[in-house]
C-alpha cells in the first residue's frame, strides 16, 4: 500500500462537511478499496467560528481557497460553486500538479471543455461525478458502464427541487406558487429558486450528460429550458386522467440530424418508472442501442449523497497511485472529440419533434371540437387521446388533447390558428409529451 | 492511438454473437472512447455449419477453444459456460499473459477467488460485468461508484426467468406450473428450470455482489436459497391485496452478527422501485451508509445487453493499454480481502432476522383467531397485518398474517405450534417480507 492520498477541500459547505464526515466514518472500506488512505489535510473556511457537523482534528484550516491549492496536497476538491473563483482556483490547481475533484455542475458545463484540456495536458484527473444527479453513480455508467452502446436518448428527473414542488402539486393538488413556497420553507428551494424552477440547473447537468454520452463537446448555450411556473393545478389532474404524470426531465436525444438538448415539464406514461420517482429523488433513463433501456435512481442532493460521489472521484484518483488517467473525463478521447465536426449540429426547439398535451378553456358551444380537429387535421397532427370536462362553476368546458409526434415549429403554428379561434380563451397550457419504449 | 486490442471469443452463442454484433455496429464510437479498436479476430464454434447472427467475415474461427486460447489475441472472452472446462480454459488464458472476460456467473461464483487471484498475481484483468444483471452496470458501480460507502444492505432482481413467472402470475392468476410452461414456450425458461426457479442462478449473482458489496471472500455455499413453486396463485393476491408484490429476490445484509445472504420469494411493499419491476426485468436495490438507497434497472438478459456488459469490460482493458488494471477484480485489495476472517462470519438461515407472511387455511370455527394469536404473542411476534377471507367454494377460511421482524427460528417454532392446532389445514404458506426504508 502506498502512502495516504492527500486531499485539500476548498468550500466546507454541507457537502465538503459530508466529504470530510464519510471520509472518516468509512476510512477502513474506503482504504481497503482504494489500496491507500484518503486524508482530508487541507480545508479552507469563510467563518472559523460557525459550527460544523464534522470533526476537523488534525486538518490544518486556513483561511482562503488560495492557501489550499498552495498546499502540500495530492487532490483538490473544488466545493465552493460559482464559475470565476472556481475556475481560477482549479486552473492553479492543476498548474501545481493537482488532481481535481467537483461537485460545480455550472462550471463544468460553461467552462468545462477548456478545464478538462487544461487537465488532460498535464495528464492529471478532473473529476466531476458529484455534478449530476448526487450519489447516483451516473457519469461513471456513461462513461465506463455503457461504453458499448451508441446512446440513442437519455431523460432524466435531475432536479430534486422541482421534483418535490412537482410531487407535492400532485399529491396535495397545490399551486405552484404554494408547493414552492413550502418548498422554500423546507429548505428544498432557495430564496431566489430561479435556477432551480426555470431548468437552468438541470440544464447544467443535461449538459454534461449529454456530452459524455454522445462525445460531443460540452455545450451549455445548446439546451432550451422551460420552467415549471406554467404548470397549473389542473394540467397535473388533466394529466393523470389521461394516464400520465407532470415530471420537470432533462431530455437529450441524437438522430441523423443532430443532437436536441431540452428541460421542461414534460408528460411521462403513469406507469414508467420516471413517473414512479418521486420528492427529491433523481432518476436518470439511458437508451443505448445495445443494452435498451437503464434507469438509475437515487438521491440527488444532500451531504452524504453528494460525499458519495466526490468519494468515489477521489477513489478512482488514488487508485491510479499517481499515474495519468485511464478514463477520458468525457468519455471519448480528445481526438474523438476534437474531430467532431464545430459547432455541433444542434436541433434548435421549433425542429425538435414530440408528441404534446394541450389544454384549452372553450365556450360550451356547437361547433367547437369540429373547429379544434379541423385545424389539427389541416396540419396533419393527429389526436391520440382526448378529454373533455365541464367545471363545476361555469359555463366554459376544458378539453385537454394529447397529440401524434410532430415538429415544435408545425405544432406552434396550428396553436397559433386554435388561439385566434373566437370561442378560445386565453388561458391555454401546451407541454411536451414522452413516450419511452 | 495504440494499436487493436484483439480478442478472442470461446463460445459463439447468443451472447457471443452479439459481442461480434455490437462491436462491429458500434465500431467508431467504441474505438473513439477506448482510444483504441477492439477487433475480434478468433472465435471458437461447435458447429461451423450454423446459421449465425452476425458476420464472421474477417474472424479466424476454429474448431476447438484451445485454439482460440492459444492464438494472437489480447483478451479471452469466456462465454461457453459450465465450471470445468471454462476454469481450465482461463487458467490456461492467463499462463499465456491475456486477460480475460467472462459472463459466467456460476464459474466466479463457485471457483472465482483462485482465478481472481491468478489474474492479480500475473497483472491481467479478470473481468465479469456480464455475470450480474446482463446490461446493468451494477459490478462497476459497485466496485467504483459506490466506494466511498459502508455497504449495508442489497436485494436485487436478478433472475428474468423467476421474475417473468411471477409476473405472468401476478397479472394472469396463472398457477406456478401453468407460467412456468408459457415461459419454457417462450424461451424465457431452460426446459430444466431448476438453475432459475430453484434459486441457484440468483445465488450464484448474489454471491459476486455481496462479496464487491463487503469487501469478503466469495462464498456461494453460504448462500440459502427457496424456489418458487411454493409461491400459489392465492399467496400473490393476497399479498396484493394486503398491500405487497412477490418478487423473487437474492437479499444480501451485513451487520455487526456477519453477512446473511440469501434468495427466495418476498413480499415487497407495492410502492418500492423493486414491486415494481416487472417482466424480464431485472433491478437491484443498494444501501450504502452515505448515499443512502439508490436502484438499478435494466434488462438481465439477452444477447446485447449481456454484450453491452462484456464490451464495457474490453474498453476497460483497452484503455489500460497493457498496463496492470487500477481496480481489483472484488472492488477490495487482494491484501484486504485476505485480512478478512476465515471462513468469514454468515448468518445461518435460521439466524436471520425477517418479517414473514403467514397463509393459513383454518377451519371456520371461534377461538380461532384467539389460538393463533396467543401463540404468536407468546413468540413475542408481533401482527402488524391481517386479513380473513371467506373462500367460496367451501367452509374453510383463509386468514394471511404479516408479523413483526423476528429470527427465522423463532418464527418456526411459533409455526410448528399452529401447525399442530387441530382447526389448521396442512396447506400452509410462509413467505419472508422485506421492507425498504
Amino acid at each position: 500500500m502506498s502512502g495516504p492520498l492527500k486531499v485539500g477541500i476548498v468550500g466546507l459547505g454541507t457537502v465538503g462537511q459530508g466529504v470530510v464526515r464519510v471520509l472518516q466514518k468509512n476510512a477502513a472500506a474506503i482504504a481497503a478499496r482504494a489500496g491507500r488512505a484518503i486524508v482530508v489535510t487541507d480545508v479552507s473556511v469563510r467563518n472559523a467560528a460557525a459550527s460544523r457537523d464534522c470533526s476537523l482534528a488534525g486538518i490544518r484550516v486556513h483561511a482562503t481557497p488560495e492557501a489550499v491549492v498552495a498546499a502540500d496536497v495530492d487532490v483538490i476538491c473544488e466545493l465552493i460553486g460559482g464559475t470565476d473563483l472556481a475556475n481560477d482556483l482549479i486552473l492553479a490547481a492543476l498548474a501545481g500538479g493537482k488532481s481535481v475533484v467537483t461537485a460545480n455542475k455550472a462550471l463544468i458545463a460553461e467552462k468545462g471543455n477548456a478545464l478538462i484540456a487544461d487537465a488532460q495536458a498535464r495528464g492529471l484527473s478532473l473529476s466531476f461525478e458529484a455534478a449530476v444527479a448526487g450519489g447516483i453513480p451516473i457519469i461513471k455508467v456513461l462513461r465506463e458502464g455503457l461504453t458499448a452502446n451508441a446512446i440513442d436518448s437519455l431523460a432524466g428527473i435531475i432536479n430534486g427541487t422541482s421534483n418535490y414542488i412537482l410531487t407535492q402539486m400532485t399529491v396535495k393538488g397545490q399551486s405552484f406558487a404554494d408547493a414552492l413556497k413550502d418548498a422554500q420553507k423546507l429548505g428544498y428551494a432557495e430564496a431566489d429558486p430561479t435556477f432551480d424552477v426555470e431548468g437552468i440547473d438541470a440544464a447544467h447537468k443535461l449538459t454534461i450528460l449529454a456530452s459524455i454520452a454522445f462525445g460531443t463537446p460540452l455545450n451549455f448555450a445548446a439546451v432550451a429550458t422551460e420552467g415549471l411556473s406554467k404548470v397549473q393545478a389542473q394540467d397535473i389532474q388533466l394529466a393523470r386522467e389521461l394516464g400520465y404524470r407532470i415530471k420537470s426531465l432533462g431530455i437529450a436525444k441524437r438522430s441523423e440530424q443532430g443532437v436536441e438538448l431540452r428541460v421542461h415539464p414534460t408528460l411521462v406514461p403513469d406507469d414508467h418508472l420516471l413517473a414512479k420517482t418521486d420528492g427529491a429523488l433523481n432518476a436518470v433513463r439511458v437508451h443505448g442501442n445495445a443494452v435498451g433501456q437503464t434507469v438509475y435512481v437515487g438521491r440527488g442532493a444532500g451531504g452524504e449523497p453528494t460525499a458519495s460521489a466526490v468519494i468515489a472521484d477521489l477513489v478512482d484518483i488514488a487508485r491510479l497511485n499517481g499515474a495519468r488517467p485511464v478514463v477520458p473525463a468525457l468519455g471519448f478521447t480528445a481526438a474523438a472529440l476534437a474531430a467532431q465536426p464545430t459547432p455541433f449540429p444542434i436541433l434548435g426547439i421549433e425542429e425538435i419533434e414530440s408528441a404534446y398535451y394541450l389544454r384549452l378553456t372553450v365556450a360550451d358551444e356547437p361547433g367547437v371540437l369540429r373547429a379544434l380537429t379541423t385545424i389539427l387535421a389541416d396540419a396533419d397532427i393527429s389526436v391520440e387521446a382526448i378529454l373533455q370536462k365541464e367545471p363545476e362553476d361555469h359555463e366554459d368546458a376544458r378539453i385537454a388533447i394529447i397529440t401524434s409526434v410532430v415538429s415544435g415549429s408545425r405544432f406552434d403554428a396550428a396553436l397559433e390558428r386554435i388561439r385566434a379561434l373566437p370561442f378560445v380563451r386565453a388561458d391555454i397550457s401546451r407541454l411536451r409529451v414522452e413516450h419511452f419504449e
